[in-house]
C-alpha cells in the first residue's frame, strides 16, 4: 500500500485547543459562481476545530488508514534532515498547505519516484516545481475556491487597516494615551479612492465587489478581460498591464498567482509608477514583490503602507525586513486558513483523496497539472516553469515560543 | 463683539505635521442620501491637513477674527482651572468635537450667560446637557453626515479585525514568530455570519450596505422602520427591540445616539441574550455599554471580541479596563476624525458659523436644539434629558507622550 505524507503547521504553543471561541461555523450554500462546496463521501472532523495543524491532521487519519495506507503527519519540512525528506522515497501523495509549504523542488521530486499526487490543502501550488511535475507525470491539485472569500476578506481588512491607520491607533490605547492627533495624522477614508487589483479572478473580483459599496473607484488588470456586464455592473476600468494601472490607483492589491512572469513584478522600477502615498496589499505571494524595494518605498514615503500575509520564504526568517519596516500591517500567512477555510479545505482534500484512491476523476476545477501538462484551472492561471526554490532559505527560520 | 471658544485635541507629540502621507483627498460629490456636502462661502484651510488639533484651528481663525470676534483655541477643557472654564463667562459660541468633548453640563451652561450656540464639529452632541440647552434657548448644532461614512468604514474594519483575529496575528510578526495555529485558532470568516445593527440611521444603514456583499445576513432594530424597498433590497430582518435582535446575531454593532434611554443598554443582563462567542463593535458612545460588564463578558468568553473607539469619559483614564481586557480591538475616539472627515467637518463648522453670524437659518439637518426644543435631526434621534455628566471623571486623565 502507499504512503500519504501530510505536512502541516505546528500546533499552538500551549497545545492543541480544548475549546474554541465559538460553537459552530455559519452555513455556506455554495461558492458565488455556483461551484459546489467540497463533496467528500464523509468527513471525520468537527467543522470549526483546528484542522490545519499537526494534531488536526486535516481530519484524514481514519480514512487514509482504513484504506491500508500509511499516514505520516509532520511539520518538519525543510532541510535534508527533515521528516518530509525521509519519507520522500516512498511517498505516493504529499499534502501541503501554502501557509506552511512543503517546497517540492525538482531535486526533491527526483528523490520521490513513487509520487503520484501533490495535493495543496488550500490554493496556490507554486511551492511545487510545476515543470518537474509535468515532466514526471505527477498530478498537482488544489482545493479551488475553498478560501478565496477568506483571502478577499483579509484584503479588505488590510486596506481599511492601512488607510485608517488602525494598528498604530490601537497601540496608543495600550500605551495609555489619548493621542488623537498622533492617530489621525495618517488616517484617511477609503471613500472616493481608486483601488486596482492585479488579476480579477475569484479573489480579485471578490475584492472589487466587496469594496464597491464603499464608494471606491474600481480598476483591474488581467490577461482575461471580464464579461462586459460585470465591467458595467461594477463600473470597472480595465487596464492592459499592471504598469498601465498603477498610476491611477490609491490602493493596489495583488491577486495573481506566482509564476516566472509575475515574480518580482513590483520592484524599484514599477514602484515609481505608483502614486506617492499609495497603499499596497499583497495576499497572493511574497515573491511577487522585490522584498527590499518594498521596504525602501515605505521608508521614502512612496508607499504610505504595505500589508499582506505572504512572504518568501515561508516561514519568514526572524530578520525578514517586512517584520520591521515602517507602516506595515503584515500577518503570518493566515488569510486562507481561518477555521472557516480549514473546514472547506479539509473536506476538499478528502474529496480529492477519495477520487485518487478510487480511480475517479478529480474535478477539473481542482486540477493544476495532470497527464504531463497544465490542466483545469492550472491552464488558466499558471505558466509552465518554476517559481519555488526556497527550501534552503526557509530552513533558516528559528521557532519562537 | 463676541467670543468663540474652540476646544480641540492636542497636536501630535512631535509637533504639528510639516508633511503628510498623501498629497490630496479624493473628491466626494455628495452624501449617499443626496444631502449636499458643507457649503461655506469660503474656506481658509488645506483639505488633507490636520485641522482638528489645536494648531489646525479648524481653519477658522482668519474668518472669525475678520468679523471682529475673539477666537480662543484650547485643548484645556476639564476641571475648574481649565481654559474652557475661564472663557465660559463671555463665550457666545463653544465649538467642540466628540473626540475631545467639552462637556457642557447644566452647571457650566449656568456659568455661560452669553452662550448662544454649542457647535459640534462632528456628530453627536451628548456632551451637551440638551435639557439645559433647551431651557436656556441655546442652539445646539452638529455637522450631520460629515463623518458618518468614516465611522461606518471603521465599524467594518473592526468587525473584520475581530472576527479574523488581525491584531494578535500582526503581533506574531513583530515577535519574530510564524505561529500560524496561534493566529488562526480564533480566526473566522465573516461570510455567512449574522450581523445586526442597533439603529439603522446614516451609519447603521451604511454598515449594512457595506457588509452585504460579504455574504452576511443582515439584521437591524430601530424605532423608525426602514422603507420596505430598502428592507427588500438588502434582505434585512427587522427586530422590534435590541433584546429581540441579539440572540440572532454573531456580530452586533451599535450605531444609535446616547440618551437616557440608551445609556447602559448593553449590560450583564442583556449580554446574556447574545450568542456565546458573539462580537460587539461600538463606535457610537461608550456609555451605551456597562464598562465592567463588557470586560466580564470577554473574560468569560460570552463575547469573543469587543472593538470600538468610544469610551466614557473621554479621554479615557490610563486604568480604564477597556485598555487591557482580553480580545479587544479598541482605538481612541478617532473613527470620525480621519483627515478626510476633518476637511468636511471643518467646512461644515464654517458653514454653521457663517449662518449664525449672518443671521441666516442653519440647515435643518444640522440642528439638534433650537428655540427651546429639540429640532431638525435632534427631534429624530435624541431624547430630552441629560447623558453627559463626566467632566470631573475626565479630569483624571494623565497625558502620555
Amino acid at each position: 500500500m502507499g504512503k500519504v505524507v501530510c505536512v502541516l503547521y505546528d500546533d499552538p504553543i500551549d497545545g492543541y485547543p480544548t475549546s474554541y471561541a465559538r460553537d459552530d461555523l455559519p452555513k455556506i450554500d455554495r461558492y458565488p459562481d455556483g461551484q459546489s462546496l467540497p463533496t467528500p463521501k464523509a468527513i471525520d472532523f468537527t467543522p470549526g476545530h483546528l484542522l490545519g495543524s499537526v494534531s488536526g491532521e486535516l481530519g484524514l487519519r481514519k480514512y487514509v488508514e482504513s484504506l491500508g495506507h500509511e499516514f505520516v503527519v509532520t511539520s518538519s519540512k525543510d532541510g535534508p534532515d527533515s521528516e518530509l525528506e525521509k519519507h520522500l522515497a516512498d511517498a505516493e501523495v504529499v499534502i501541503s498547505q501554502p501557509f506552511w509549504p512543503a517546497y517540492l523542488t525538482a531535486e526533491r521530486i527526483a528523490r520521490a519516484p513513487k509520487l503520484k499526487l501533490a495535493l495543496t490543502a488550500g490554493i496556490g501550488s507554486d511551492h511545487v516545481d510545476l515543470q518537474a511535475a509535468i515532466d514526471r507525470g505527477i498530478t498537482v491539485a488544489e482545493v479551488t475556491y475553498c478560501n478565496s472569500n477568506s483571502v478577499a476578506e483579509h484584503v479588505v481588512m488590510m486596506v481599511l487597516g492601512l488607510v485608517r491607520n488602525y494598528i498604530p491607533s490601537y497601540n496608543w490605547v495600550l500605551k495609555g494615551g489619548w493621542n488623537i492627533a498622533d492617530c489621525v495624522a495618517r488616517s484617511y477614508d477609503v471613500e472616493g479612492m481608486h483601488v486596482g487589483t492585479v488579476a480579477a479572478g475569484r479573489i480579485g473580483l471578490r475584492v472589487l465587489r466587496l469594496l464597491k459599496p464603499f464608494g471606491m473607484h474600481l480598476h483591474y488588470t488581467d490577461r482575461h478581460r471580464l464579461p462586459a456586464e460585470v465591467e458595467q455592473e461594477l463600473d470597472l476600468t480595465w487596464h492592459e498591464t499592471p504598469q498601465d494601472m498603477y498610476p491611477h490607483c490609491d490602493v493596489v492589491t495583488l491577486n495573481c498567482p506566482l509564476h516566472p512572469e509575475t515574480e518580482h513584478m513590483v520592484n524599484d522600477q514599477t514602484l515609481k509608477l505608483f502614486r506617492r502615498g499609495a497603499y499596497l496589499v499583497n495576499t497572493a505571494r511574497g515573491k511577487l514583490c522585490d522584498r527590499d524595494a518594498i521596504a525602501r518605498a515605505l521608508e521614502s514615503g512612496q508607499l504610505a503602507g504595505y500589508a499582506g500575509d505572504v512572504w518568501f520564504p515561508q516561514p519568514a526568517p526572524r530578520d525578514h525586513p517586512w517584520r520591521t519596516m515602517p507602516h506595515h500591517g503584515m500577518t503570518p500567512h493566515i488569510s486562507g486558513t481561518s477555521l472557516s477555510a480549514q473546514a472547506r479545505y479539509a473536506a476538499g482534500t478528502r474529496e480529492i483523496l477519495e477520487c485518487h484512491f478510487e480511480g475517479r476523476p478529480i474535478r477539473d476545477e481542482y486540477l493544476i497539472v495532470q497527464g504531463g501538462n497544465l490542466a483545469g484551472v492550472g491552464a488558466h492561471s499558471y505558466s509552465k516553469g518554476n517559481a519555488t526554490g526556497g527550501s534552503d532559505e526557509a530552513a533558516k527560520f528559528e521557532k519562537v515560543d
